[in-house]
């Protein structure tokens, strides 16, 4: 393999405290260098800095939309400042928050209906963008992949419910693109994977809406996004002979 | 129940030669009237001629887009035509052609996507429309329900594969829909249902394509839209105590 | 096809009051002969007689247990019974208890676990035998099938959970074959369907049992045994250009 | 938690080229002391040996056949050999060989049928010690699990298919059972684990039995036991707020 610098390009942030903040850190635990794409600037500045400040390669790419042409907008600037032949962008995981209202059915309005098919159209457009950098890259002797891309699902990726028709309807459209993704790049050694996280995930911002200090205390009912990190991570370093698609995680003691 | 006539509306009518066209007939020999939507005009009304001709009470209802907006202007006319208190809309079959491109990934564009998320978007309407429709409508005492929703699915509903993402994406998603419909509103009495085809329909359109006579007259190879929409109807006429989601169809030597 | 009177095999009767026997009566309707197949004799014969009472060309065929041998000698005597050319078998349903414990997975014993691996075993001998019997026909011209076989399963056949350990085993071990043999002998028109059954059954047993009046009347609550039959007439309809393997049927308010 | 040393018992070892051996050496080198069983007792023993000459605290525990009385008996023996408070058993691999006969369903016999229910008796067996042995232990402070059990699944534990009725069945089974379980025990603090193996694993056996230079070459072609190991250490190395009940692991070139 080259000696660049690998990058890992973590979309969807928020402020930083769940699932994407975990992954920026763990993978530079790991060496890697980090790409941040978010929607709201002051929050990714902040985390870009925090990140910074704890000595990680990091820079924050700040998107207005998941279009087509934002995210494609968004790529050119990671390309030129994690540009080759230093760094070459080897993993992504795709974490945007998706329009995950939870109403009944006839409360859905049109926007909300929006909202989940420019997620799909986001998904589609840095699923092309990833796929088309990995396809440049040489395979990695340690893991036989030209690159890793990840996708934050969720129980709502598997199952419809009473509450989550236009949720469970965009999360069902990712994981089938990863299923499909998966099976038409696993070839091209180029590795898709699939998280189901079935259950609550501890952030600063759950924390304060729930107000419960018995489940923030008890780790066995929700998940530590630094968990869910862990388990990117070690799909990330899988050797090509033992890839995995998917892997629900959730809490010891959630009812399932 | 009420002395009302039954009206059956179905989504995607092609040039009626497909599950559409059989799916029309065969309501309408249960009695049913038939509101046909569809966004080619030509076929359409010659469908709904054709229909006529055989004496069923068919209007056809031509549609522009599956945008909200022509969905739902779409249902206002339906429902000035077979007004109450002579009409009761109490079954739906959604059947309109999604965007079924078949290719690679790499190869799929925005505008395929677009038309993913733009199908998604249609089918959320046209759920809503009927759902409210079906909410006036008091129970059938034979069937216990309200009214019946029928999604026309395909083996990409339950699985992504290498030139499926933009397609499977999409009928993933109606899937999650019509779960999620299942479980809100099977406790109001309304009954929604999800069928997965898989395999190819003989159609006049599939005929010329193929143009494969070994094809055409082997029924063991290829499904008749007759026989789905004898599952259509079969569906319809469950009683409350065992109502069906999901029922598969293939032909008996499909490879799966 | 031949004028053989078609023959219906039925294992599984209880006391004639739940699926089994409303099977019986479906496909005797449809013009029939049943073939009874039960372990307890008095309940079966009772069964029996009441069937012969109503005009059904029937015939109780008891069963020790589902052993290899014992399942063999059954088929033996109703080959004998209902011989040809007179008569053709043409149609089972494999309704046998399963050893349907319901207890915390530490309170099951050896012998539960023992009943759970011989009603696999009686599983395979029973579809041994009706596919060899199948195998022997001639296709039926309006469903393209040389027989169809029924397989009764529960929530349990596609999900374990908290007191169903030995139940679902069982119960996951029969839809998979029910799964081997519709992908292997489909195309040999052999029809072979699965269903599941989600929700309390409503029979003489469970009235008892339970002693609800409400659940009894409520038919969105429980199933009734003959919208089961129901269904596996219309399985057993289907043509081969459309064959369903698995269906589920649930109460219309069943949560889920 | 207790200054004992954690041991692992495999179950299901082979020559000790497979996963069952791999797995030997990925949890001694985490630190666990190993318990072996397995019927062919000369392999056995030579894997021990082997395993003692790397410094590896491994005792072998040859079993005659997984019979509940046989299982239980080997369970008193390992008990004794790795007794507390120096030893705590806190790890299991259920990954004895199923009775794999691929062949078509007609040719399966009463024998190959009892093969399989002779796997789940045994499966239920072993499953029923080590929970009975974790509920003793006290919550491992690193992963809040008392004990951690994993079960090699397969493609036949997701899918019937033409020439794996009998061992579809089986692992059909054994996956229900290891849902069960973790969804009664993880309330526990026992962690139970399913990964499903799709694919060939590279063994002396099978290098032997392809003799196909590529195929053992070609790291993307089929499965490395170290890397499954890999993945079963990761599993038993998660945290309550994140466990996996099932992952699927296949090479990256696999056509599914």
């Amino acid at each position: 393999m080259s000696n660049a610098k690998p990058v890992v390009i973590i979309a969807g942030i928020g402020a930083g405290g769940g699932t994407g903040g975990a992954s920026a850190r763990a993978f530079a635990k790991e060496g890697y260098s980090v790409a941040l794409v978010a929607r709201n600037v002051d929050s990714l500045r902040a985390f870009e800095s925090d990140l910074k400040g704890s000595g990680v390669d990091a820079a924050a790419f700040p998107i207005s939309s998941y279009s087509t042409a934002d995210v494609s907008g968004a790529f050119q600037k990671i390309r030129t400042h994690f540009a080759k032949p230093s760094y070459e962008i080897r993993a992504a995981v795709w974490n945007a928050v998706s329009h995950a209202v939870r109403k009944s059915f006839l409360d859905v309005t049109p926007e909300d209906v929006k909202g989940t098919s420019e997620g799909i159209e986001g998904t589609f457009a840095f699923a092309r963008e990833i796929i088309l950098e990995f396809k440049e890259n040489s395979v990695d002797p340690s893991t036989g992949a030209r690159g890793v891309l990840i996708f934050t699902g969720a129980t709502a990726s598997i199952r419809g419910n009473v509450t989550t028709s236009a949720f469970s309807a965009g999360k069902h459209a990712e994981r089938a693109l990863s299923q499909s993704l998966a099976k038409e790049f696993g070839k091209q050694n180029i590795h898709v994977a699939h998280a189901v996280i079935d259950g609550g995930i501890i952030t600063p911002r759950t924390k304060e809406r729930r107000n419960d200090p018995e489940w923030e205390q008890n780790e066995a009912v929700r998940l530590n996004p630094e968990s869910i990190a862990a388990g990117y991570v070690y799909l990330a370093k899988q050797d090509q002979s033992s890839w995995t698609w998917e892997l629900d995680l959730r809490p010891a003691h959630e009812k399932w």
